[in-house]
């Protein structure tokens, strides 16, 4: 008997922004993979069984899970958010592509989510309303030089950027690193917006121009999105401003 | 009295990928605005009343929607995907800006969705696992000139690339043109994804290297997904290709 594998983005962490599709493959599975803080927001019975693991795991995880799945297990790897956008999605992609051929006939099913950066940009106005980019600034993975570049070239293009796993313990200097290369390419006026726990009790919302923007403003789970030369700050009395991208672009963007 | 405007993103188009928020936000309002298909995809009661209108009269659509909410009516204004992603929150936000005091007192709330491009990458894989951008194709409210200039400053800089409004009646020849500039610039095996209309009956998922990739095969439903040179393709015996992007980076993306 063949088992199935189902990756699934559980959304910014409250179950409102939970998908019913979402819902449903949990409730059709019987082992959980993932990082342990997303398993807890899981509501489990006793059939279902629990394989908690660190977050910079995610290989090994991935491995685990699979090959329970071809036991005959129908098992769950659970991320927040999108599973495909900085999550699991791709590394058992990976596992798959260098792992035994019985992982290629396995039953896989990929159900998204809201991920960081749409949920931020609801809570703040529209953010992401024109052309857009999402940066993760983990160096874990791949050259220091590879995200200035690809921070440079965003910003200089005009692109807005949203910036996933833009700091941690072990990854302290990036994220004040990166405003500073912005920093040096668009105005000083520009919005950045601190995006915290979008969705959960402890959400917060911060709007500063570029010019102030820090890098100890953010922790591990903040999306930070910073705005490009056309984004625009709404002014409202007694309430949050507003952040948008405008629809309409006039030509070079700097 | 004061009025409230919601802003609500649908997801894809089936009702499993629709948020319980959404669901919420769209029981409790009195009128709708939207693209006449999106509307269609609502089941609302004999209380609840339809505005439909023409897909390129956005901000005409925003004003009369402010207008009502300004009234008194708990006004509800819907886009497919995600309201934020080249929809209507950023022309709410736009008539907000320029237009009367009032409606910056408004009670403003924005529901995200599920994003085409999202929908889109897990039916084939993980393709936006690792950084990504998206760009609208439409040259309506942006110079053609620009849109070749982010194209080349994505592709060259690594970037996966999202392609939202590739084609219509009235833009008949631009994803065609955009499809040759990143010929000209990333390998010619790079995976191209053209997702038609995911999660809905009528989905089609086409993969193809880059070199085989023309304008013809996408229509308005359709999201393309150009992948980075590091973007790999898994080969299933009997199954459709899995896409993703790899979680690493080597260095120089070209």
């Amino acid at each position: 008997m063949s088992g199935r594998l189902t990756i699934i983005g559980t959304g910014p962490g409250n179950a409102a922004q939970t998908t019913p599709q979402a819902r449903a493959a949990i409730a059709a599975a019987t082992d959980f993979f993932g990082y342990a803080p997303y398993l807890d927001r899981l509501d489990l019975n006793d059939r279902q069984a629990r394989h908690a693991s660190d977050n910079r795991e995610e290989l090994a995880r991935a491995r685990a899970a699979l090959e329970m799945a071809a036991s005959g297990r129908s098992v769950a790897v659970v991320s927040g958010g999108d599973a495909g956008v900085f999550a699991m999605a791709a590394a058992v992609c990976e596992a798959i592509e260098h792992g035994p051929a019985e992982w290629r006939a396995l039953e896989l099913e990929i159900v998204p989510g809201i991920t960081a950066m749409l949920a931020v940009a609801a809570r703040v106005g529209a953010p992401l309303g024109h052309d857009f980019c999402a940066i993760s600034l983990s160096d874990n993975l791949k050259p220091w030089t590879l995200i200035e570049e690809r921070l440079a070239a965003a910003a200089g293009a005009g692109f807005v950027i949203a910036l996933y796993n833009p700091i941690s313990r072990a990854r302290p200097w990036q994220l004040g690193k990166a405003l500073e290369i912005v920093q040096g390419i668009l105005p000083a006026t520009t919005p950045v917006v601190f995006g915290r726990a979008a969705g959960r009790p402890d959400e917060r919302m911060t709007v500063v121009p570029l010019a102030e923007a820090r890098g100890e403003m953010a922790d591990m789970a903040t999306c930070v999105i910073i705005g490009s030369p056309e984004t625009r700050l709404i002014a409202r009395d007694g309430l949050p401003p507003l952040v948008y991208a405008p629809r309409s672009a006039a030509g070079r963007p700097t």
